[in-house]
């Protein structure tokens, strides 16, 4: 079963805000509930907000007509293209799906649905063909009994199928290697704990949950081998944004000689941008911090400071790992020429 | 108020686990509630751990005659001395009560209680007087309009009053520099968000609450002047053991070059042990990460490791605030000569 599918007009997802405790299925019928759903963070991780957002703008002009399509596809682009700032892969998604619209269109609204629709079908097969593959690469850096870390969740929920830094993990344990993951749970939104633990328990992989800021001790203690982590938006010089925390564990891992890694899709890598200061980062509410399950935990009126992403710089990562293979510093280079290839 | 006093034979707190939701002042009547209070965190933090813990020595003896008095002291003093094995004041103020009462028990039974009662109302006074010198001369190293980052409680509730790394800021406070505070929230019982953001918020000190994989952003950002921690104990060499999660934040100051200090009082040095490595750290239960305020945020059945502390090596840290003073690299003289002092 894959984290998201598309049956019947409708985008099925996983509602993610529920995992662990319930396990639930919501369709999704509009553009506008896609991007709610991705707002709300039903559905999350960059992989799988870029797959649901096609499909979402697919929703968004299903219903059109000769005389309305092409204002609705610019309407519903644009209302999936302000639901969250940082992942990059929304917006290539978009784009993507967007173009092949638009190249259908003269041959008239239906052809220009069927096209978006393949498209948004192509993306999604690819996208578990690409974490496969990313999974392939990454496997290459992983010996027989290595304590792996990592840091919220990039598997299979993060994406359509797979994972990109479980992919790497799900690889390891596929082809026969003792792997054992620790897994920070990640605050605020506790994804470590609630979605990264839960996916590899139910998959037989063996975890341990431990808080954030506990992964630099067992740093120390010498009981981490390696960290794997996804990415939201990678710049072209390697400097990485993705979920808050990441850049203290890049920094505890770099002081205790730990090999850092990022495992990610192309469609990840924002060429356009020369380094991670130009990466937006996403301020999320307050109440993510000051509550946990609707449990207040934080005196009333306290003021919160909620980034929901850090940028770690290229320097701190010895490899990129993606489905063209891994890339090394310097990132500027070795980047282009996965894109060249 | 005080955070703990002594009134009708009783020993009173505030009970930290209900804080910010509830105010609630327990009654302690006996030294099994002593014990009890302390190994579920109702009375925690080094300090205050100390003092809670000579009163309930004077708890387990109060009731006592000439033929048991003996048994009961010992008795009382193992049971407190088991309750938590990392904090080293607990220890030290179980010797020091017990031995003042040893002092005077050729003078009876009675004199050996007063001794021991009088030794304990002493410890919490000087406790205090402690935390507004460590507050002095740690002022002296805050510049106006500091951006202050701090890590679990060492403030009044860990302390008799005033607090250590707290008393430090209180005092810039007071002194009238403009002074803002970053609180860690704290994983996992969370007594940043709980009592540091509770307590500075009532004092009117501007604190800001961030989770703890944030801290290490905020620091990249240069928005950290300055990092400043309590301790549960310190080897000769400066090695400190603190709530968890310390460790990551002091590499992550040395790698922003934001100056990592820790405020403690003598009371916590332990000249007995050569460097961190031997200092016991404390693993405690699961639920503790796998649940928040009685909420399940992880699957059932998943494997946790959740020590309660961590040690920061010296060479990461500034300088050590303690009630005579700073002490400055190495740390086995500068220490030392505090004790000859």
């Amino acid at each position: 079963m894959r984290s998201l599918w598309f049956e019947n007009d409708s985008l099925m997802i996983i509602d993610q805000t529920l995992l662990p405790g319930e396990f639930e299925i919501v369709k999704l019928k509009s553009c506008d509930e896609v991007a709610h759903a991705i707002k709300t963070l039903m559905v999350r991780g960059a992989p799988a907000i870029g797959v649901a957002a096609a499909y979402g703008l697919y929703l968004g002009i299903k219903d059109s007509d000769e005389m309305d399509i092409d204002e609705k596809l610019n309407r519903s682009y644009e209302l999936l293209r302000s639901t969250r700032p940082t992942a990059v892969n929304l917006f290539w998604a978009l784009e993507r799906t967007k173009n092949a619209a638009i190249k259908a269109r003269p041959d008239g609204a239906d052809a220009a649905k069927a096209a978006l629709l393949n498209e948004a079908n192509e993306m999604a097969d690819e996208d578990v063909e690409t974490n496969r593959k990313i999974g392939e690469y990454g496997n290459a850096l992983v010996k027989d009994g290595f304590n792996i870390l990592t840091h919220c969740n990039a598997g299979a929920l993060a994406t359509v199928d797979y994972g990109t830094a479980v992919g790497v993990i799900r690889a390891a344990h596929e082809s026969g290697k003792m792997v054992h993951v620790y897994a920070d749970e990640t605050r605020p939104l506790l994804q470590g704990a609630r979605l990264t633990a839960w996916e590899l328990k139910r998959d037989g992989i063996p975890v341990t949950l431990i808080t954030d800021n506990m992964a630099g001790f067992l740093m120390k203690q010498g009981r981490i081998d390696m960290v794997v982590v996804g990415a939201d938006r990678i710049a072209r010089n390697g400097d990485t944004a993705n979920k808050i925390g990441t850049y203290s564990v890049a920094v505890l891992a770099a002081k205790n000689n730990v090999p850092f890694y990022v495992a990610a899709p192309l469609s990840t890598i924002d060429m356009n941008l020369k380094n991670g200061s130009e990466i937006p980062i996403e301020e999320r509410n307050h109440e993510e911090v000051t509550t946990i399950r609707g449990q207040r935990i934080a005196p009333e009126g306290i003021e919160v400071y909620n980034p929901a992403f850090d940028v770690t710089e290229a320097e701190l990562i010895k490899g990129i790992i993606t489905e063209k293979g891994i890339a090394y510093p310097p990132y500027g280079e070795s980047l282009q020429k996965f894109f060249n290839s």
